[in-house]
């Protein structure tokens, strides 16, 4: 377009709004082998706020051996006092729950797997065993007045198993929301789903007494479908999309260096919609090529190296 | 996936055959900078029609002064002799479908505009005056007995003009169908189009009598649409979508790299909904690997690069 915008042309039957849950900062710069300054990362934060972006998860609290990159989380959390949005933070156990609150965070998320493959393989434990672990996790972060998003991972395909039934998946997810999590993020964490099964899935976690408005979705890129699969679960009624500002990130046993939905390509589709998101594409283009930059390599996302050719 | 395929999860409401118009030799290859010899074209062609593909566009009849990557064709097209798949071939004006009926072709397509600007930049014509170029090349191919494809570029957005009016496309794509055209390609040639753009454009041609049956979509990738936009048109009854093997090609007038909807992203798609292509994915990527190593670079698929990550 002239302005390099969208055409606002609503779709009968999608939601007016939807809510973006940034998860760059934590997700998409957990595997990244360049050391990134605390300071940048702290910008970085800023940044995306800045943009319109109302919920960003700002870090883990993950023990540093195991996350190397995301180590600073003492030191980033406070720096962002101040930021006018949502800073949920991952917090695998009771141990970094403490650290989480010590700090002062409003949020915090669980990871969980669907799968007990990607359990063994990401947490040493089985399913039941992890959800033993995020219980009491769960519990005292509601007593302490924080909101609990849990994630759900391998909700599609997993690495070693193959295609994941709906309804293993469901078991799992009404466990977590039984636990008391405000909110549970399906995610499709080496990114093989296609639209039907978006579509299959949330049915059935319909069916089984999950709100869909306390479900988001978090699809990864590597085959190419996680735009069309946003589409099929906001047909489905989900409000809230998980997105990585630049397409940040990537699964370690996803075999593509593709990770995340780039939050760029999800916002270029969401105002082609006139679906109200709050963000300002140009503002959060231009963080993603910032960001780019301190990396030291172009962005995955089409919309920003469409919007911004000549920095990448 | 363990054997790296999409597990199938029909969505009810989309068809269940897909017939793909595989664009890469003649819309990928077209503004390639790298002359590619005509042994390799010939092969390339003859490696995407044993992959399944049912349709592939050949070449292009138009003045090599204009598109000299095709300059080709005379030679090409006699060397496709018993390659099992539709083969239409470009016609600009009556001289190209001279040559391509001289030749044998039985398929035939010509390639207007939904704007002036684009009319005047590609063609040096109004869009009327492009139509009326257009109506003796559609007539005395019909009279030959070959079929006829319109496509319709610019359906969307436009570099010069920006969001393309609904009206003004039903009104050029009617008069491309009274013509005689068998089938109209609706083409998002800078794509910028989003979903709802798409369901409203197909609703409209639907309203002024154009039939969904006789129609096929053609997305870019530049903003990383084109797949969800496909996915919004087949769930208006479109049951033909072009696509370019490797996502081989791109406009030369928008800004980005990317070009057309990869094959492989949408074979991935239509594979996990359930809805048959005829086309065998291994085969598929396994060819436009092939082709990269050609061209000497990357294919930009998402699918590709998951797939056989090695070779790229």
């Amino acid at each position: 377009m002239i302005d390099g915008l969208p055409m606002p042309v609503p779709d009968p039957g999608l939601p007016d709004r939807v809510r973006i849950h940034e998860v760059g900062p934590r997700d998409g710069l957990q595997n990244e082998k360049t050391v990134v300054p605390v300071e940048v990362k702290a910008e970085f934060i800023r940044r995306l706020a800045a943009a319109g972006l109302g919920t960003v998860e700002a870090t883990s609290f993950v023990h540093p051996k195991w996350v190397p990159q995301l180590a600073d989380a003492e030191r980033l959390f406070p720096m962002l006092d101040g930021v006018a949005a949502r800073l949920p933070v991952l917090v695998p156990n009771e141990r970094g729950l403490d650290r989480a609150l010590a700090l002062g965070a409003r949020e915090v998320a669980v990871f969980g797997s669907a799968t007990e493959s990607f359990a063994k393989a990401n947490l040493n434990r089985t399913v039941d065993q992890s959800l033993d672990m995020f219980a009491p996790v769960v519990a005292r972060a509601k007593e302490a007045g924080a909101g609990v998003r849990g994630y759900l991972s391998m909700c599609f395909g997993d690495p070693w198993e193959g295609p994941v039934p709906v309804e293993g998946v469901v078991r799992v997810a009404r466990r977590l929301m039984d636990l008391g999590c405000d909110e549970l993020s399906l995610g499709d964490t080496i990114g093989v789903a296609t639209p039907g099964h978006v579509g299959a899935l949330l049915t059935a976690l319909g069916t089984a007494g999950v709100p869909t408005a306390r479900l988001a979705v978090h699809f990864h890129d590597t085959y190419g479908q996680a735009l069309a699969n946003t589409l099929a679960a906001l047909r489905h009624g989900v409000t809230t999309v998980d997105a990585s500002a630049g397409g940040l990130g990537g699964c370690p046993y996803a075999k593509s260096a593709t990770g995340n939905l780039a939050t760029e390509d999800l916002v270029w589709m969401l105002d082609g919609l006139g679906i109200d998101t709050g963000v300002d594409l140009r503002l959060l283009t231009a963080t993603s090529v910032w960001m780019a930059d301190r990396l030291g390599r172009p962005s995955p996302s089409r919309t920003v190296r469409a919007l911004a050719p000549q920095e990448n």
